[in-house]
């Protein structure tokens, strides 16, 4: 599907300041699909990479899938307040180094991020006025009960744990700006298209428009 | 154009309470077809009906064009706070009464308004929670200059004034939530309705998002 060119539009006039997008949702609710959809449909939306300490898997590439770091390195990074947020996850660490995010947004490119509450709630801490939050949940819950026990070969104990880990995400929806409920994957990404335009045409952040609305009004 | 019918799937879900847009902008710089046109294709969008002291014309509705009321009507109205805005305009009074606005909106209807910025600032200290501002930007001056002066029949005085409120407007756009520059009026008309899907899924706007996220909790 081609790309959305239409973003440019505006921008040749005026420029604009990216935002970051998180899509969060229960683990089932469709969000991986929505993701992937979004990166490879939107023009100007990229998605965001995030640095590691777990080893690097054949196939994965630096500076692409991940920016493979030491423990070491990791924690340097952490304590001199170089990430946006950062989680534990499985004995490795994980986080977003905040300066290429920072640039991007300087730049009018938004960034996209999948991560849970926890990591959304750092982010809010540190650039509220740059994040876009959207909480994705399932139509019902039969449709989330089906989607969380759809992995056959998965032991009673790993199904159990991925159904609490999906109602404690659900427990946080009232931290997100937007909330979307997932009845049809067209439809979804289809309105995150619609908030990411209204999201880039809002007042705050467009660059250059003083400088603009000054020469409409000199002319006058 | 038919009507677009895609507002009413989430809805059948949860609820969502409606918004007042008001779209805004100097003289000329497209806003009266951007808002006759949003009237015909968006379902969930209704014009506001104002009342005015002025006389009805041949043709005009009462409760449709406008409600047509006494001026002692208006001042006791003005005067018990029933309006959400009001202005003085050519020796004649207009405002928008409350109760028909507050209603369809809890009713999740939403209304559009043709108001200047000392309406739309009226209306945000009443209810700003539920006012989305969009202001309308022409996308030069020259192309702001060929609108205003297009009237050929009019004295240069007349043209003056409107140049001069032209200025006055442009000069309250921090006032806005959204800036759109209108170079071409189909996109400015899909950049609205795109704005108008991103503010119905604003999580602050969805009625009985508690209770479905509680169903779906407790069946996990």
């Amino acid at each position: 599907m081609a790309k959305n060119e239409d973003s440019k539009m505006q921008s040749n006039i005026i420029g604009r300041r990216g935002f970051m997008l998180v899509l969060s949702s229960p683990s089932g609710a469709g969000k991986t699909t929505i993701a992937r959809r979004l990166i490879e449909e939107e023009n100007g939306l990229y998605m965001s990479v995030s640095a590691t300490t777990r080893p690097r898997r054949p196939g994965e590439v630096e500076g692409k899938d991940y920016y493979f770091v030491e423990d070491e390195t990791f924690h340097l990074m952490a304590n001199r307040g170089e990430f946006l947020e950062h989680a534990n996850v499985f004995d490795h660490y994980y986080a977003t180094p905040a300066v290429p995010v920072m640039n991007a947004l300087s730049e009018g490119r938004d960034i996209l991020f999948d991560i849970d509450w926890q990591g959304t709630q750092q982010i809010a801490d540190k650039s509220r006025d740059d994040l876009v939050s959207v909480f994705i949940l399932p139509p019902s819950t039969q449709d989330l009960e089906k989607r969380l026990l759809n992995r056959a070969q998965d032991s009673a104990e790993v199904v159990a744990k991925r159904m609490s880990k999906a109602a404690d995400e659900i427990s946080h929806y009232r931290e997100y700006d937007y909330i979307l409920v997932n009845e049809n994957v067209d439809k979804a990404i289809s309105d995150i298209k619609a908030i990411m335009v209204a999201e880039r045409l809002k007042r705050d952040r467009q660059v250059g428009l003083t400088d603009f609305v000054k020469e409409l009004r000199d002319q006058i």
